[in-house]
């Protein structure tokens, strides 16, 4: 029998009474947690108390490498090449993935991006790459090494081996009412980070109607926060403010943001889009040393789409397969002129999500084909039976219910009138 | 399968968020909870969310009515008496209900006591009442019915059938550092007070070093909240705010407490005993409607004396058997003259509980036969040698132990030097 060094009662009372854990008793309360020696309903108590009373840097930096230490860590260091990663907390036809690792990797960094599904309104880069034909998330140590070798950049599944107390303590908090505590977050974030291994990491912390934390202020503090972190565990770390009450883009679901990735990497799509994968892909290489790259130049030049297309064959995807399409698909217009002043990320998020393109459940399944293709963007002048977006499902039953999310979601104002955006793209940048 | 009205965690967040629940929420969470389908981990959220955000008066009232609802009530309203009940916070020496409900009993009014066991410092009822040979703390509905019209008192279990919710979230609390919490301590006791089914209820609420709460002004609270509960639910409530600073009486234990509380009985015992008793006693007849009682003529005259031996014999115990003795003695004796300044409840409550007088666990026997015997109170000049007080024992291992828990719990000091007891006994009545 283990000599438990910690009574987590104590503990608990500690931070209820606005305490500050040691280093030896979050690492013991972590490991003891995972362990299932400290039982679920004292770890919820905890939480709790964390939520009300917070943490300071210190508590969080101790929380975080304690999860790290619950797991096995990847090291990179045996590359020939520097690795760079980026994170986003989430948002509505957030792709920027996609075009992004290629993107960064073809200058000749690794980006080795583990990644998620998707869950609730908002989407899930593995889910959205596995509408490719052939296409696989999961990839062993060994073969994310040599394609990061090789193509330079990998998505993939993070394996459950990486800071296990994170999942654990995730699931607990999302039943328990302690999921929008930044403390929390930021742990739970930066630990899945910091066992990935990368030596550099922006994040994309994103806020307004379709982000996890609408408040600006709040966003802000979350990324000064992980800037810290990562400062105090060795990652070279920077945080980008983005805007995310309008979609990201054209298109929300799952094969149709891989499709306007493709138009991204051959040159063309969305200027949001654009906006978003250069400023990110800047940064995350200033962070490897690289502050002369032509950013846009190899956007349009094909040497971003090389290196997509090597990442993705590497994994068993066809860069040149169709993708999927639905077999219904409804198309909303405009009921008169004017010019399209609102258009907000979250219903737009739960009706894509309603059509099949989200899951509520981890083990639900996703429509690949399911989505939203929008046709205008705020700013722009419609006339009256102009379409303004395209819902695509399998299941017919569905449209109905995505139109209710749609209720209020967008509307047509008058020449003239102000646009609501909730500002620029880009908010600002948060460095150590 | 239930269709269930609410979300647990929508009502965590709206506590999280200093919101206040409505009495259909808690109604639905305390019974959700009884019934498995609200998590620990939820209610655990739940408890350290109000520990730390409060409730107001009406969720006090919701959540201890809802506690209420989860079990059965007992109904007195057939009786032939008014019903009048006491419940004490908990304290050192606390042997208080034995000479109370006989003596209440003896003016003809009902006292039917549900009474607890001991855990920890504080002892409980039902153990010291086990001392007596052949008694039996569990007794049915209708024997305590058929008791209360022919003794007028008993004191027996609470069965589980009364507010199970309370058992269950009590157990939570303690595992999870939520016990110290004003409005859930107060929903705790008076659940079960409620559930008993008793007309009038005077509490004893405790301050001081060896209370559940320490501080006067939280028991002041506590009181305040308790007897408003009573007030909502229709219960004729009254609290007393006592000292526990210095042990009660001059036994603690179980059979010394018993034999101190039949001295009293007979007219004698300790003066602090008596005052606690009368006080108690009044407040309790006044209550029911006498308000004319000579208390303390019937201890002296044997009325509260035949009330008790009815109630013993009653429940199956020998009034006049030896009560048991312990087979190890240890005197510890004055090291020098002067005064007795000092007289700690909790270390002398935890040097009693450790000679085997209480239990850590609510499974672990006690040994009746275990305790202090105090020779001196505070205030008494001493002389080097003489008799300071006497542990008991039948396992000789646990002196050394009980002496370690003792350090620094009394002191000799000068004559005309201040006496430490914290204050009178009775600090003050709370009343509706």
């Amino acid at each position: 029998m283990t000599i438990e060094p910690f009574d987590v009662v104590d503990l608990i009372r500690t931070k209820r009474d606005k305490g500050a854990l040691t280093t030896e008793q979050i690492g013991w309360m972590v490991d003891a947690y995972t362990r299932g020696y400290v039982a679920d309903e004292q770890m919820s108590a905890m939480t709790m108390a964390i939520f009300l009373n917070g943490m300071t840097r210190e508590e969080v930096r101790d929380m975080t490498l304690a999860m790290v230490a619950t797991g096995t860590r990847l090291d990179f260091s045996g590359l020939s090449k520097k690795t760079t990663d980026k994170h986003s907390t989430g948002g509505v036809g957030d792709k920027i993935t996609l075009p992004l690792a290629p993107l960064v990797a073809s200058f000749g960094v690794a980006v080795p991006q583990l990644s998620g599904r998707g869950l609730g309104h908002t989407g899930g880069t593995l889910d959205k790459l596995e509408s490719i034909p052939g296409w696989r998330a999961n990839v062993s140590v060994d073969e994310m090494m040599a394609q990061l070798e090789s193509a330079g950049a990998v998505v993939c599944a993070a394996g459950s081996g990486l800071a296990p107390a994170d999942g654990k303590l995730y699931a607990l908090r999302d039943i328990t009412g302690t999921v929008e505590c930044i403390p929390l977050i930021a742990s739970s974030i930066m630990s899945k980070k910091i066992a990935e291994g990368t030596a550099a990491l922006v994040l994309d912390v994103k806020f307004g109607s379709g982000a996890f934390l609408k408040d600006t202020e709040q966003s802000r503090e979350l990324a000064k926060v992980m800037v810290r972190l990562g400062e105090d565990a060795g990652v070279a770390t920077r945080a980008v403010l983005t805007n995310m009450n309008v979609p990201l883009g054209l298109a929300i679901g799952n094969a149709n943001e891989v499709r306007e990735s493709v138009e991204v990497l051959a040159g063309g799509g969305p200027a949001d889009v654009v906006e978003l994968t250069v400023t990110l892909a800047r940064h995350m290489l200033e962070l490897a040393g690289i502050t002369d790259a032509d950013v846009e130049g190899a956007l349009t030049n094909g040497q971003a789409m090389d290196t997509w297309r090597a990442m993705i064959t590497a994994q068993g995807g066809d860069p040149d397969a169709a993708l999927p399409v639905a077999s219904e698909h409804h198309v909303v217009t405009a009921e008169r002129d004017g010019v399209l002043v609102e258009q907000h990320a979250l219903p737009f998020g739960i009706a894509a999500w309603r059509l099949g393109a989200g899951r509520a459940r981890k083990e639900d399944p996703v429509d690949h084909a399911a989505g939203i293709d929008l046709h205008v963007k705020p700013g722009d002048a419609v006339t009256a039976g102009q379409p303004l977006f395209t819902m695509h499902t399998n299941e017919p039953a569905r449209f109905e219910r995505a139109l209710e999310a749609l209720q209020g979601g967008y509307r047509i104002g008058d020449a003239g009138e102000a646009v609501q955006t909730g500002g620029p793209l880009v908010a600002g940048v948060v460095e150590a």
